[in-house]
């Protein structure tokens, strides 16, 4: 005990996260490898280790460093690492301290109950196998947001876990904007006149798939040193230690959305493993926040996988591979095809478009499930209408609808919005990236990622959560998140042009 | 805390088990998913898990509710659950108080940084990139050989890990009487004329061998629900939870073998998920000892996979597959290939003979290397100089010798001699079943093996670690450690019959 103060923080908080990457490695295994019969010992032992971090990081000890560290904070520069370190331990204990671990342990134990349940549920359309899971999930939320001081809105509690201070009522403010935007856009675009993405539909050998998708991951900046890519039923990305950053797609034997899944999760992936490797093992060690992480599985995604300029590059590739589907395809007709605007009934597989109603739709719901407006057993029939009422569409099957994400299996209620966030965060970063490099268009022809890689890299994947969102979104940007250049994007790109 | 001591306990121990069970899967996911660079994070995140693990084994509260629950266990029937648990767990934490956990971390911090350099380290055949690693492991064993009271021989400490009980001279004294009877025995049979098995190198699909293995697998009883295959350069069996059972193969493309290595991963895997389930999250929860574990291993790879009588059954199967490698062998032939006696360099792929001799090396090698006779510096070539010694082979490269296994790289120093053990033990076992079922040619001849795996079951898998390993083999054989009738088997199966 003769260290510093300092290191002796360090060193506690090491622990805590070696626990938590521990369970972020379990709860990959369980998705990806896990025989079903391991799911009771992997909840237990999800259960004991989520409890054992939390305990490990609210335990007094750490309260009194902080205490102790007030002084050196002080005496450092708000940037520097030792300051951003006390501080952003500060916020995330004095939160932390507020939940026993025990309601901790549980929360995950339930949910990886929870997650084993939805696999089949969603397999069988069969809501009633997975109602009883989701009620548990709910009412342990209720727990938890009844551990905070009442907030302006029950929903502020959840949405801060994934979106550290921002409010519900900004989040409403910002999709407000987007719906009333957006419906007349799909309208416009409806009118305008189908476009023929039948191809897209086909036979598409998955090995060929997963090939084609690391061809394209590695020449964003994937490597086999430090990344793995593997088949889940759901796409996720994880990372169970830095120099470790485990994607999964969906391979789908009849369509190529595995490569718009395999970008999407590279984005995350890519946000993770830049961060700064000084930061391994501390609170600082990871992204800022799910809306800034989405933006960047959105910019891999979409603002470079559904450009031109990319299909300019690997569309011949793809011929290549897939003749007798593309032959007669040509580069023009491929790339309106993956960006046609249509109303659906997967989220993960909706155009840039109309994903943000998908995005309005869960977000409405969550907060009508925890302020007890809707009970879990309503979910399906509300679910399926308002899908109606926003998208016009109607959902032959709850394995269509309600049970078709993960998200609240694995009982993440707030998480939702931040897909929307990130969507418009994205254009924002977009657009000072270009400031600073010019167009990328001839490089994304040429099949050249890494200038854009090294510029996210070097302007926000380096600062992991030593800032708060906000902060972070004001350095990287110039400015608050913003939905007006989205909007702007959106209709450039989608907006049917004059004749 | 007003539950009952005897439920506090468990709650105790349930925990400790969960980090155990997530140090496992940490270490499997490193062996078989882990992209490199995962490798500091991961011994980092181990030495943390494996320390709190014991930290927690070893809190006062633990002691405390032991010497409270005497009296429970006196009352209670020696083989009951209760005294049982409360016994194992006592002897378990008389040993674990020895250890300081900082020491138990760092061995696991260690072990982890070994086995990812002993991989690259063995495939350049580069002993000097491994020196470091292993020397590490060496001295903190000799370190750990320090927690205890001075042994009768310092590797007594090492042995009593895998082993309990075990003593280095009663294993000398099994060793120096296999050595005894093998020795002429090997000899006799190389005088005998060069059996043919050229065709077991060849060309075999590693996708076709797999397929093979899970087939054989699953007719021993395998499922998907509970079990996974996965490829690793070492074969293993390890159990991240109850209902969880992994097996790894090494699927080489030239050779058989990977069928033999499923089947002894099998064996191991079947023990595990025969554990009394009411035994999990418990020290009860595992098979008893490495050598009776390994004593199931090899019977399903040889006393099952290497007869006659399951050849019979399989073997036209493997025809079918390979008919360009088999369609000119007949099963007699492909029986005596796969029987071979032949000294060699690799002990995973060695005969049921000389195997015991890579083990007696080892055991010697291991010795001298704790008791300080041996530096590892020297170790390559003492290596290479015992194998010419008792296998008369000569060791081209460290790969094919001293790097061969991964064992010191995992810091298991006293592991091997229980290989020779489990020998000795199944053949005690295998007598014991065929007393109470019968001639089992006929079921195996016919693809059943399911016989043989309820009388493992019920008479040795579900007992667990309730008894010592001593009592397990004598309630299952009733006889102590006995290396007749392993003698036996071998010569009757081995030796070359009079013309």
């Amino acid at each position: 005990m003769t260290k510093r103060p300092f290191d002796r923080l360090r060193k506690r908080l090491a622990e805590v996260s070696d626990l938590t990457k521990a369970a972020t490695l379990l709860v990959w295994d369980q998705r990806v490898m896990m025989p079903p019969g391991g799911s009771a010992a992997r909840a237990d032992a999800l259960g004991t280790l989520s409890r054992l971090a939390q305990e490990c990081f609210v335990a007094p000890e750490i309260g009194g460093l902080l205490e102790e560290l007030r002084g050196l904070e002080e005496s450092c520069d708000y940037d520097s690492f030792e300051a951003s370190l006390i501080r952003v331990t500060r916020r995330d204990y004095e939160k932390a301290t507020r939940v026993p671990p025990e309601l901790v342990g549980e929360m995950r134990r339930a949910a990886a109950l929870a997650l084993a349940a939805w696999g089949p549920a969603k397999e069988d359309s069969d809501f009633e196998a997975f109602r009883p899971h989701l009620e548990t999930n709910v009412e342990l939320r209720h727990r938890y947001v009844d551990c905070f001081d009442p907030p302006q809105e029950t929903y502020d509690v959840l949405l801060d876990d994934y979106e550290p201070d921002m409010k519900t009522a900004e989040v409403r403010q910002i999709f407000d904007g987007l719906k009333e935007q957006l419906v007349p856009l799909i309208q416009e675009i409806g009118q305008a006149g189908e476009i023929d993405d039948s191809f897209l539909t086909g036979s598409f050998d998955p090995h060929e798939q997963r090939e084609l998708g690391l061809e394209i991951a590695r020449r964003f900046g994937y490597t086999d040193e430090e990344w793995r890519l593997d088949q889940t039923p759901h796409p996720f990305m994880t990372t169970p230690g830095f120099g470790d950053i485990r994607l999964t797609s969906n391979l789908r034997p009849d369509d190529l959305s595995s490569l718009f899944a395999t970008m999407h999760e590279f984005g995350h992936g890519a946000y993770e493993w830049g961060v700064d490797p000084g930061f391994a093992r501390t609170p600082l060690g990871s992204g800022v926040s799910l809306g800034v992480h989405e933006s960047q599985s959105r910019t891999w995604e979409n603002l470079v996988g559904r450009s031109r300029s990319f299909w300019r590059y690997f569309y011949p590739r793809l011929q290549e591979v897939f003749p007798d589907e593309f032959g007669a395809v040509d580069e023009e007709m491929f790339y309106r095809a993956v960006n046609k605007v249509h109303p659906s009934l997967i989220r993960i597989d909706a155009d840039e478009v109309t994903y943000n109603l998908h995005i309005i739709v869960r977000f409405e719901l969550e907060q009508e499930l925890i302020e007890g407006r809707l009970a879990v057993k309503d979910l399906p029939a509300a679910w399926n209408a308002r899908m109606h009422e926003y998208l016009g569409v109607e959902v032959p099957s709850d394995a269509h609808g309600v049970l078709q994400d993960m998200h609240w299996a694995a009982g993440s209620l707030g998480y939702f919005p931040t897909y929307a966030l990130g969507n418009v965060i994205s254009v924002q970063i977009w657009e000072r990236a270009l400031e600073d490099l010019g167009d990328l268009d001839d490089r994304f022809e040429r099949g050249e990622f890494g200038d854009l890689l090294e510029w996210l890299h070097l302007h926000l994947y380096v600062l992991g959560r030593k800032f708060t969102p906000q902060e972070t979104i004001e350095r990287v940007t110039g400015s608050r998140i913003d939905a007006e250049p989205y909007l702007r994007y959106l209709r450039e790109k989608l907006a049917p042009q004059p004749a």
